[in-house]
């Protein structure tokens, strides 16, 4: 992509409204605009950062057996009637009506829904066990939305739905999308600790919290050090092994992790002390064991193996897409800008001519940017009319994970330049040698 | 995917609701499911369709030139009261107060926000031309929403801004979309037919409803029958070239071709008899240029070469995806169920196990559909324990472009069947060779 022919509105200054570093820095980099309070429009590179993080969410929840289905945001009052929740759900909920008056509701979540799909189509145990997923846009009216996109009233959420045939089958429901969560965080670069956590509005006796550690959290997290370097499972792991599951779960629970609200002095002092960490923390997943609390009211039954009816156990399991890219910039960023781990990096490349209508320089760039892109990287071609100091800037400030700097210089020898925005480690090199060099990373 | 770990809740009975034969296909395929009046869940098969024109539709605005961001469901009301369209939008536009009483409203469009998002940014005649697109639900309040996701109140759809300095550079962006939209429908195996448009309340002069022909279409329309084997531009056409692109335009539009509302009996009469063609129309696609109507109260302007300020050259231009789906199936069915082109099948092939638990009928089943997997092909599989006929139904119902039959007696003599879903021709060969022959085609 010619940056010429893109969309990407640089901010020159630094937003007053913006109240924490990944907000101040989207805004910059030209990733999201604010439309209303809490509400925000994302623009071409956030919306490529936020497509990857979905890829990657998908991916792993597909690779754990769930099943996408996409549930509508406007949502019928009299479901939410039908679990008790319309009226307990207070003003966080955003209420309307439609021409005929009659009432509706924008999704904060779909538990209702899900139920009422399943129960309208699922007869039987021998069609258990199901996860049901959807990526869609959610609204929360927070009564005061700020940080930008970790904390928005329209927020894009992964929120899925297991169905089973009792607690034992539930939990292993519950196991699959942990050890998913340990293995989406790990690919977006981000080292998740699940901690125990309390239910809240969903209701259920069972959840943990996936938190990642960042100096500006917004909560505060004690956990034990063992958590930093604990292995998380392969690609090839076997979401069927229930028992090997359970292992991989309770290594993952063994050791001590609280967020401040479940957080107990007195346990936490037996950890060894050299092994006691209290940091900040920002929560990025939450998930949930609720038994039949919704499938009991909304009669979400199935036939056992006895001929007998009795109310599916439920789960829910959420990431947020959109909170993540906040989340992200938050552990990941230094004094010129954001810093992507190269599994969500809008682009690979930046592609940077330093004299952009030298005719060595727009050809090498040319050629460079087709090498590239022909062995399969994502390259941003900055061949705008601008001095050299303003191209560094944006490349550092939209934080591509690599720099290639054209100029006439290096150039006479038959040299470019490499940089990697992470290490701002620099190396020249032949430009026909880039694809390899890149691709070895 | 095995249909045993899948959600498809396969409907035995005609819905009775259902009034259109696309509605009652998508109910009784397991595609859809009703939450609301004219508000869809999309279910497993459904939304694999939705994403495959979704891709279609994606990868040709981005060839096209056209840059792709996501705006917000619920905009502000004061937006929509500097274009001056707050108060004349009617009762379609889904209006709500947050917790706060501020007015908001889920978009029906969005060409108030893009506009914002263009200002705000945007300074300079160089840094045109752009085109913003957006795929994304919308909602309009239709008073009696009917025929399925081809008229459903919350709807997918991708809107597509542009942004020129004078009219000239304006109608060459039109003529991209134009022939965007052509190379669009071709690749959804759809014939769509350009017809000169009422602008409706978007409003502007220059206007393209892009019509496709069934015999259940919405309206009537009228064309002269060499628009059924006009060439579609090839991926390689230049969208850079002014006049080539105007040239491609002008034989698209150089016969007769109208809706009933634009119809001239007069002129439709000098058309040659045998090249007449009345028929059933659905609109799948429609195109606007509008000028500065909205640009000028909502002071988008830039600097022009000569230093002074002018509004922008808008185009607004937008395809309904969840509409397609409905549309396609319109198109393309029989009285056993749906039959999709392959560019959005929702998988290539349904393997059929005639006899599931038969050592060799397993065991071959799951060598072809790794085979086939292998190969890059999508594998839907029929591993229930049914009847024989249950399957050739499901397998008929939900239209899968092949059908791989796999039984005792044909192993025996080392064969398997395969059924191309639209013609109904069979042929048997040995599984090896599958593959290679379903890539044939």
């Amino acid at each position: 992509m010619r940056l010429s022919r893109y969309f990407l509105p640089i901010l020159r200054e630094t937003p007053k409204e913006a109240e924490i570093i990944s907000h101040r820095l989207m805004l910059r980099a030209g990733m999201i605009r604010q439309e209303a309070a809490g509400i925000y429009a994302w623009l071409p590179l956030g919306l490529r950062v936020l497509n990857k993080v979905c890829d990657v969410v998908r991916a792993e929840q597909d690779r754990a057996g769930a099943i996408e289905i996409l549930m509508p945001t406007i949502q019928a009052a009299d479901l939410w009637r039908e679990s008790g929740r319309y009226e307990a759900y207070g003003k966080e909920m955003l209420r309307l009506k439609d021409r005929h008056e009659r009432e509706l509701l924008y999704g904060p979540t779909a538990e209702e829904v899900v139920t009422e799909i399943f129960r309208a189509s699922t007869r039987s145990y021998k069609d258990l066990p199901k996860n049901l997923y959807q990526i869609s846009w959610k609204f929360r009216d927070e009564v005061r939305p700020r940080f930008g996109t970790m904390r928005s009233r329209e927020f894009l959420m992964k929120d899925g739905y297991s169905f089973d045939i009792d607690q034992a089958a539930a939990r292993h429901s519950y196991n699959k999308v942990f050890v998913s969560y340990l293995r989406t965080f790990e690919r977006l670069g981000l080292r998740a600790i699940p901690m125990r956590a309390d239910t809240g509005p969903i209701g259920g006796d069972l959840s943990h919290e996936f938190i990642i550690l960042a100096k500006t959290g917004e909560s505060e997290v004690f956990c034990d050090q063992a958590y930093l370097d604990m292995p998380v499972p392969p690609p090839s792991v076997d979401f069927d092994d229930v028992a090997g599951l359970q292992g991989v779960v309770d290594a993952w629970t063994s050791h001590y992790a609280a967020t401040d609200e479940m957080h107990d002095e007195a346990v936490f002092a037996e950890v060894p002390e050299a092994s006691r960490l209290s940091a900040r923390g920002i929560e990025v997943g939450h998930i949930f064991y609720f038994g039949t609390k919704y499938s009991t009211p909304m009669k979400a039954v199935v036939t056992g193996p006895d001929g007998s009816e009795r109310p599916v156990h439920m789960g829910s399991y959420g990431i947020g897409p959109s909170r993540l890219v906040a989340a992200t910039i938050e552990a990941s960023h230094d004094e010129a800008g954001i810093i992507w781990p190269d599994a969500i990096a809008p682009f690979d490349v930046a592609l940077i001519n330093l004299k952009v209508g030298d005719g060595a320089c727009d050809t090498a760039c040319a050629e460079i940017q087709a090498a590239l892109e022909t062995a399969g990287l994502s390259v941003l071609y900055d061949d705008r009319d601008e001095r050299p100091g303003a191209k560094f800037a944006t490349a550092d400030l939209i934080g591509l994970p690599w720099q290639v700097i054209v100029g006439p210089k290096g150039l006479a020898e038959g040299k470019i330049e490499l940089k990697r925005r992470a290490s701002g480690e620099r190396e020249t090199l032949d430009p026909v040698d880039l694809p390899a060099r890149i691709r070895r990373l």
